[in-house]
Parts: structure tokens; C-alpha cells; sequence
């Protein structure tokens, strides 16, 4: 409905990340078990899996996705300008997930691999308490690299959005690193999630240091994840650690709401109320919408929080990790304007 | 999760119908009216507007659909034996509509297209109301005839269920003849939903030619279709035409729950309460699974058109055609057990 912007106008959010599509299908615990998958986690799986995995699981919904991509899809749905860099491939999903990311107004101009893998694929499995197991094929995600990194996108977005899971293709960290030097060397911010604890456990050396080389200018995470960064089982002691090494820190509780940390300063957060949990896919990556874009656009830590929690509380109350609802309209009713 | 039966398997409901996949995306009325499209209609498409539409619409959930195959799933849900029989192409989305519902227990044997047009899609328009507007390419449906009937899956089925749309693709007519004819040799039933009032309007005649020569023994309608077939706009005098035909009919009337029509008796059921009306695609379609399973199961008219009011009341409260929730259970929750 909206055309796409080009991804050079001026954007408040850019993000980078895996180019994904969701096939999403609910699931009894006991298939988790039977197939040995760890509840709430990403693992990563190669082609014979995928198609073993599909044809074992039930009937599916099929839904672009991506951690970032999710995150640019919210902030322009709560009225933002965002943009987004990621690899797909020219076939039937590529084709699906450009449509959807432009349909809603994020500016996408990443070139499609035209040979290669397929595009990626997510095959989530969604159990009756609403918790999501992901299994994703990388696929054309793989071929991401530093060419792909578009200078004037990234010094036009006032926050370079980053997700931890572009460690796992290997020319993406190059990418990456690219993308937060451009980024730095214009004046701007750039922000990372840590993606999943088993993310961090892979690269949690690198990660620290993203952190403690000043990489990191804005940091999401869940409260795993950051127990996992500083290999303690207690939140307190990882709050500690973190603040010795000093980024603008978010760490989302789920139902517990959401604390901010800056330097000193603590902001503590409630979640939004929702009427019925039923897949929290994509949870952190809206928060991260809504939190990045107040923050932008001059919110203080106590309502730019609140945004990210109402963008939250939208995605976990359907299938997938696109809004169905028009964000922006649901933070006016709270009183959060996005002019 | 559930292994495909072999559709020579006892059946409660053979649904036989176009294999659509469903393109569903959120919409303003202002772009039906853009668009210049008839709201809460099904109309035919070719594939250039198939491009055209898919480019100016929104974000988009892919969901495995067609109105027929969307019974037999709801049949399955409600722990019914279903089979279907429909024409998919050998692509992406004629994979994925294949995987969808034999993963529910469906039995799906029909041969895939391996040349010719794709798997038929339809791009559905989904207004703030809950209603949604169809626009369908029927691509590898207009290959459906004749010699995909296989007469043992007919003959082992209670009802063949027949839906009104397989008038359009020309072939699909003969084939629909076909089904009845080996059913009723066998002692089985034969039912049709009329589908559409715009439907009606196309094959008036052809379907009220099978109404009165016997050809349909359970006949489903809405109230807009019956006012069609009889073109009338009065309800009462629609019920009094149908009446003199003869055939058990129910119609379903929204909110206004439905009423089943047999011979001198007309008994009217309630529709069940819901918490949020979101997409009233498949509302038909579920009705259809509900009663019908009753109806074969030996409830009676009021029980079976509460069974198919419980499985439309899932349909509606969220995005697309196919059940999210086990119907069985809900259907036991509320004292209609299928054993």
C-alpha cells in the first residue's frame, strides 16, 4: 500500500540482519521432545533437516521474518522511517519477504543473490504456552557481505541496528563490522541484540568484547542473554558486570516489564497487560522497534521503554512476528505520539 | 505430525474443490474501493492482476486455504476422518498447501500437476470489519476433471461435499458430476455449499437444477446466497421455495446464528459468543465441517449446527482459514464429544 522509500533518505533506524521467512506451526511439547529440541532456543540446520523437520511438523503459516527485518517492520509501523539490509534470493520466498518488508514502508534495496542457496527459512514451532523453538536454514543469508553494505544508507539512519545472530554466517561479521564503522565515523549510534543465550554462549568472547571496545552503543538483551555474557546464573551480579563496562543497556524480562540501564541510572519498566499469550515470536525484536524509535525521537527511558512493551504486547497475542495492528494507533491510545 | 491416511480409508467427508493457497493481508475499505472491488466477494483474477494486486497490497500471512479443503481440515480438527480431492501443481506453494493438510491428518492423494499453471492462489483482503474481500487465480485448478475422481475414496466416504466454485473452472463440472453420481450409486450422500451469492448469480440455474433432481441431499447456504438462488430479496420467501424442493438444508446467517431446514421442521441454533471478531475467512467453510461430522456422527440438527457454530467461532478470531486450536477440544469443553 505505502511504496518503498529509498533506503538513502534519512531513516531513524537501519537494521542488519539475516533475511528470513517464518514457517510457523503449533506444537505439542512432546514433539520438542521427540526431537530432541531445546525449548525456546534457535539452532541452526542444513538443508536435509529442513526438509526432514517440514515434513514431520503440523500444518504451517508462512510469514516473513528475521530478527531485524521484524525490528524495521515495527518501527515503521509505529510511524518511523526504517531501513534494512539482508540477503535473499531471487525465488518465490525472496520474492515474499521483499513484498512484505516494502508493503509496509522499509526501504529495502539489498541486491537478490541470483544463484545459491534458497532464501532462508525459519521453521518455528509454536507449544501451547506460547514459547517458540526456532530451526533455521541460512541459506542465502550466507552470502552477505561486506559489498552489501551500503555507505549512504548507513550514515543517513540515526541508529545502525545490529543482530548478534549475523555472527553465525561468516561474511556477515564482516558486514557488520563495516556497517559500525560507517556508522561511528558519521556521528551515529549503533545498537546490538544478543539475539539468544546459545547465540551468546557461540560467540561470547567477541561479543564482550563489541562491548568493551566501544563498538556498542545501545545494547538489547533478554535477561538470559546476559546471565550467558557474563557466565553467572545471577541477574543482579550480570547487571553489575555490565554496568562497569558502561553502554545504554535494555534488558527485556518478559512478563517481569523491562529495566534501562544508563551509567548510574536504573529504569525499571512493566510489561504491557495482554488478554491471552499465544506465540511470543518476535517479542524482543518489537521491543527493540519501539525502545530504538523512542529513543530517537527524544523519548526519555521510562516511555521509550513503555513503547517497546506496546509493540511487544501487540506481536505475542497472534501468530508471527509481524504487527497485524497498526502500532502507531495503539501507542496514541497509551498517549506515546510518534509525530 | 499426524500420518496421511490412505483416502481409500472409511471417511466421514470427502470435500472435493479448488486447492487454493490464501495470500492474506490487512486493508483499509479504502482500497477495495480504489480497487474497485466488491467487499466480501469472491471474484476471478488472471495473472497479471494476480501481480498487479499483490504488489499494491499489504504485508501479507500465506495460510493453506480453498473453501472445500478448508471443511475437510475443520473435519480432521474435530477428530473426524476427512479426504480430499484437488488440483495442485508440483511448486512451492502447491508443496506447501500438500504438506498443510495432510499434516493434519487429511487424506490428499490427488496427482500434481507437472506443466501448466500454478497453484491456484488468493490474494484476500482482510477490512477492519473482519471481512474479507477474495481475489483468486485459479491456475492448476482448471486441470481438476474427470479421472481425478477415484471411486473408491468416494465410495468409502458418509458425504461427498461439493463446493458451488467448481462451476468456474470448467473441467472441475464433470468431475463434480462424476463424485455425485458414484455416491449416490454407493448409498452415500451428496452435499453442496452454494459458496458465494456472486457464484449464484453465474450457475442459478445449473444449481437449482441439482437441488431439484436430486442430485443434492444437504444443501449449505448463507442467507445472501439463498436470497440469490430464489432472487429474491425477502428471506421468509427464499426459506418457503427452498422448502417445496426438499433437500435438508442449513443456512447460516452470521451473528444471527443459522437455522436448519428439514422437510416440515426448521429448528433454529444460536451462533457461539465470541471475544474479538478478526477474519471471517473460512466461516462457511468450518460451519460446513461442524455440521456436516454431526450430521454423519448422528448428532442432531441442533447439536451438529452447534458443532459447526463452535468450529466458524475458532475460524473468525484470527487470521485465516484453518483451525489454530485443536476443534476437538473445544467442541468437548462445550459437551459435544466426537468419539
Amino acid at each position: 500500500m505505502t511504496n518503498s522509500p529509498k533506503t538513502s533518505a534519512p531513516a531513524d533506524i537501519l537494521g542488519i540482519g539475516n533475511a528470513i521467512v517464518d514457517v510457523l506451526a503449533r506444537t505439542e511439547d512432546d514433539f520438542l521432545i521427540a526431537n530432541q529440541l531445546a525449548k525456546g532456543s534457535m539452532r541452526l540446520i542444513d538443508e536435509v533437516e529442513a526438509e526432514r523437520l517440514y515434513q514431520a511438523m503440523g500444518p504451517a503459516t508462512v510469514i516473513s521474518g528475521g530478527s531485524a527485518a521484524n525490528t524495521t517492520v515495527g518501527v515503521a509501523s509505529l510511524g518511523g522511517k526504517a531501513s534494512f539490509i539482508g540477503k535473499v534470493r531471487q525465488d518465490s520466498l525472496g520474492k515474499a519477504f521483499t513484498h512484505d518488508i516494502r508493503a509496509i514502508g522499509v526501504g529495502f534495496d539489498t541486491a537478490h543473490a541470483e544463484e545459491g542457496p534458497a532464501t532462508a527459512r525459519s521453521f518455528i514451532l509454536v507449544t501451547p504456552d506460547g514459547e517458540r523453538t526456532m530451526n533455521t536454514y541460512l541459506g542465502a543469508c550466507q552470502n552477505l557481505g561486506p559489498a552489501d553494505i551500503d555507505p549512504h544508507t548507513v550514515q543517513a539512519a540515526a541508529v545502525t541496528y545490529l543482530e548478534g545472530y549475523l555472527w553465525d554466517p561468516p561474511a556477515a561479521k564482516a558486514a557488520f563490522r563495516k556497517a559500525a564503522e560507517l556508522a561511528h565515523a558519521a556521528g551515529r549510534k549503533v545498537s546490538i541484540t544478543l539475539s539468544d543465550s546459545f547465540c551468546v554462549d557461540r560467540y561470547r568472547d567477541e561479543f564482550r568484547a563489541l562491548i568493551t571496545d566501544g563498538t556498542i552503543d545501545i545494547l538489547l538483551a533478554n535477561e538470559h542473554e546476559l546471565k550467558s555474557l557474563y557466565t553467572t546464573s545471577d541477574f543482579d551480579s550480570a547487571v553489575a558486570a555490565l554496568r562497569a563496562e558502561g553502554p545504554l543497556t535494555v534488558v527485556t524480562r518478559s512478563e517481569a516489564g523491562s529495566i534501562v540501564i544508563d551509567g548510574a541510572s536504573i529504569t525499571e519498566v512493566s510489561a504491557e497487560p495482554i488478554e491471552r499469550l499465544v506465540d511470543t515470536t518476535g517479542a524482543g525484536d518489537l521491543f527493540a522497534a519501539g525502545f530504538l524509535l523512542g529513543h530517537v525521537r527524544g523519548f526519555d527511558h521510562t516511555r521509550a521503554a513503555r513503547l517497546g512493551a506496546i509493540a511487544a504486547a501487540e506481536i505475542i497475542q497472534h501468530i508471527g512476528a509481524r504487527p497485524e495492528a497498526r502500532l502507531k494507533d495503539l501507542a496514541s491510545q497509551s498517549g506515546l505520539t510518534i509525530s
